[in-house]
């Protein structure tokens, strides 16, 4: 019996950071709660103390998050409800009828849905194809820009097998072009290391409750100086309130409304918690992690694994089938019988499944983050090996 | 000395709830709290116990919300960032070029821009112009409407003067003619008594943050049955995930993305609170401090109150202004002086302000809510009192 399992105790794996990371630090819970208990008031809505302090907060997190991005203008990161209303933002924002779009197979219907709407809107979308684990050639890429390429869309890293995609030979080369970037990071933020500067990313897209450690409720959306989006979302921004134009002014412009207050500080306090841990360490936790896990999982006798073979290419999210029972029944008894929680189907994300040949079942996936262990993932291993024995 | 300032202690009185309320009853932090550190899975995102636990606590809070508002199919209460995208959803979602829509002159810009927007697209509006206290006459409303009007949008009460507008009557006529109705209750969701059967009312969007006393980061939109608006955000739901169509199930269809559930949880302990409390209660109160207020105000020299005379025609908020002095230097010495926290300026609403004849200066708002006393607003009055005696 694994470390994991001991007698009596009820256990619970959480093996689902892919949708959401969980625990959070408690920096981050306690980041939030102070937040709402004190900082009471509405961010850049008046002049008194609380809102003073309430817009302090919101700033000092924006800078934060910021700071891991290499992000230098933090006015041009606007705080979101999730990753999905940031690529909407940026997709919506930025193309119209007429418009050339070019985009990969591996890509979640977060970006996909908006991309299907925009087809039918007069947009053209090219979606290269990757490879079978999910591998994107950026010479195929590169070769389906068009003169009026209005965007690249990529995502960093698949969602279902977590293969990454080179970004910044990417964007290096859209730069040389005059091509925008869009890079949605849900899956890397917090992880690998993102430069947008470096990295020549124009639009970076990402969730705040994922690899960031923010509480759900939060995402973000970068913007580069000199690219222009049309609102999504205009309203009351408590600046150049005379106007009834939406302002000009960043990040006002993207943020109408009252901010999730609470949840951009904690936001602030899970990437604080990342700087200072440091993304190697992170990402050097994670690397092993998901190595136990593929060398575990190749071991097992009707056990096929999709993505690429080594770690290092990929985030720690493994997906996999077992011959002779279904995704769905393996998460349900893994959960049942187990306590171990992973995500079954298709993970939002037909494209990528249909890349690696595993559509319309879909996988079980197990998704690992900074709090996992080297227990849990033998914990897994035993339990999984001994269910398909039965 | 009011009992409010007592020797040595540092007073704070909070009168912006028109912009959030402050504080929260201590079950929305508690709430707020445990979802994020127990309620850990991604709602409607898998099959184990954390997402199922996370999605059941989502349907609670959804169906007390409901109940306030008398919704019946509760899955048509969408959980949004905030009013402001739920405005924006029910505008755009709705409106085309060659629409008409009927508003009033008293609208915040969370209405005011994005139609803004809507009318450079071709949708024709119409304002109807209130009162100088802010009053809306159903028949000047009603005498607007053409053939071709496909919205009437209408604040049910001024953030700027609190007057209140006759939803219910609105909502009759426009039903009998087949035209949808849209409130926009953030100043009065939590207060007032809303029953969206009884008061006709086809689409309702509402803040979370103000008179419902959850979280920042938390809104709603209510869509009748029938009422079809194209989806302003596509993406991920969790459901239908092999169709790159959004999925016309509700209320995934309006929800992409990861939800703010610690939010959403919280919002629902808050309008738990409300319906414990009862809206009776609450409004009593409301209205009991608003006199207070009124009489108080009237009484001093050089004073001008704006809105309805009295507190029964209105919301617990109150815009005044001062001879010989600014509202913004009157606003920054409540606070420096006195810890009084009012909110200055425009209130994100010039169409209001010039309606009451207050543009461009602006006023100083008071507004209260449920937590606030008779101690409080005394406080105030003899502070503003001293303060402009000086």
């Amino acid at each position: 019996m694994s470390s994991v399992a001991r007698a009596g105790a009820v256990v619970q794996v959480y093996f689902d950071n892919a949708s959401t990371s969980y625990p959070k630090p408690e920096e981050v819970y306690r980041a939030t709660l102070g937040a709402l208990e004190n900082l009471g008031g509405n961010p850049g809505r008046a002049g008194h103390r609380k809102s003073l302090e309430a817009a302090r907060a919101v700033l000092e997190a924006r800078e934060t998050v910021a700071r891991l991005f290499n992000i230098e203008d933090t006015s041009r990161l606007i705080f979101t409800l999730n990753a999905t209303t940031a690529l909407n933002m940026a997709l919506k924002g930025l193309l119209s009828a007429g418009d050339h779009l070019v985009t990969t197979s591996m890509e979640h219907n977060s970006l996909m849905r908006p991309i299907h709407g925009l087809e039918q809107n007069g947009v053209e979308v090219e979606v290269v194809q990757c490879d079978i684990e999910g591998r994107l050639d950026p010479g195929a890429l590169i070769n389906a820009l068009k003169p009026r390429t209005r965007l690249i869309a990529v995502i960093h890293a698949s969602n279902v097998v977590g293969t990454i995609n080179p970004i910044a030979e990417i964007g290096k080369h859209a730069r040389t072009r005059g091509i925008p970037l869009l890079v949605d990071a849900a899956q890397t933020a917090g992880s690998l290391p993102i430069d947008v500067e470096a990295d020549c990313v124009d639009l970076l897209a990402c969730s705040g409750h994922k690899g960031l450690l923010g509480p759900q409720g939060t995402g973000l959306l970068y913007i580069k100086e000199g690219i222009e989006l049309e609102p999504l979302i205009e309203g009351g921004t408590g600046s150049s309130s005379e106007d009834l134009a939406q302002p000009s002014l960043f990040p006002d412009r993207y943020e109408s409304g009252t901010l999730n207050t609470p949840g951009v500080v904690g936001l602030g306090a899970g990437v604080k918690y990342i700087l200072e841990a440091g993304l190697e360490k992170i990402r050097g936790r994670e690397v092993k992690l998901t190595t136990l896990l593929l060398e575990g999982l190749n071991a097992i006798e009707g056990v096929e694994v999709y993505g690429p073979p080594k770690a290092e290419e990929r985030m720690p999210v493994v997906s996999f089938t077992a011959k002779g029972m279904d995704p769905a029944s393996i998460g349900q008894r893994l959960d049942d019988e187990f306590g171990i929680m992973t995500r079954v189907g298709l993970h939002c994300s037909p494209a990528a499944h249909k890349t690696i040949g595993t559509f319309p079942e879909g996988t079980v996936r197990v998704s690992m983050g900074y709090f996992n262990t080297g227990d849990e993932v033998e914990y897994f291993l035993d339990s999984l090996d001994s269910m398909l024995k039965r």
